[in-house]
């Protein structure tokens, strides 16, 4: 009986892909793809590859209250990006990180949804994110990974910067 | 025996709204806030309110593959963002609207994760979302309807607009 084979660490995994990408840096883009369909009220069914999820608004809004409005996993999407980011920096230098939790908190501006006027933007604003590392190291090796996962974090990039959408919409 | 009271519709959900804000902009303002907690290898548990769930890497990159991946769950959360604001608007309007759907792609750059050199940016690119909406109403109402709903949209502001991050790391 041979055990199961043990999944890749992140590091082998970087070394896999490092090979893979090689001289062509075209070769790392994936294109990603998520779906959404309309439910009852504001419920949104969503898919991603294998996993199901979903999205919705309390039911103080005219929602159904049945799972986290879209803001709020915008803000989830960005925690967890980090939390990731700090994992994968962590291995790359060589630190040990025994524990990483993020907080995110923002204002949304109800107002500037339903085009109230004097509102503020439509996006979230004020916001931050609060991360707390466990682990063994000094404070200036986490520093160092703090920088690295600023750098290379990418939906940390994502709120921070000013992403083009191309929209199209047609009519069934 | 009296029957249970109907949710608000969206429309009575705005004009409570509308109320309670009155002429303070201020209080249309709400703080969301979602917590991460880095679990086994990429697994991220994360709640928003009473909610609970989860990101995740896939196997192939040294995660455990239990749930999307946080740019996965960007791209949901515009896609889910779009559709409700899509169906709060055509009510605003007084547009019939029957189905939404709304498919969001984008470009995901690994070797700019990893830090390769050439690379492009960490944030997703080449941002496409493909909305089809169902209904009725001839095609120049559901452009008005498009247009309310880019001026309005909350994660695709979120997307195309810079949005500064106040981060802070502290170490336990």
């Amino acid at each position: 009986m041979s055990a199961a084979p043990s999944p890749p660490t992140i590091r082998d995994a970087v070394a896999a892909t490092r090979q893979k990408v090689g001289d062509d840096p075209a070769r790392a883009v994936v294109r990603l793809r998520t779906d959404a369909r309309m439910g009852d009220g504001t419920r949104v069914d969503l898919r991603a590859g294998a996993f199901e999820f979903a999205a919705d608004e309390p039911v103080s809004v005219g929602g159904t209250g049945t799972a986290p409005n879209p803001v709020q996993m915008a803000l989830a999407a960005l925690g967890s990006c980090q939390a990731i980011t700090y994992r994968y920096w962590a291995e790359e230098l060589g630190l040990r990180l025994d524990g990483v939790t993020v907080t995110v908190e923002a204002n949304f501006d109800t107002g500037a949804f339903f085009g109230f006027p004097g509102s503020g933007t439509p996006a979230p604003s004020a916001v931050r994110c609060s991360v707390t590392l466990e682990g063994p190291e000094p404070a200036a090796r986490y520093e160092e990974l703090a920088a690295a996962v600023d750098e290379h974090c990418p939906v940390l990039d994502l709120f921070t910067r000013a992403v083009p959408v191309e929209r199209a919409v047609t009519t069934a």
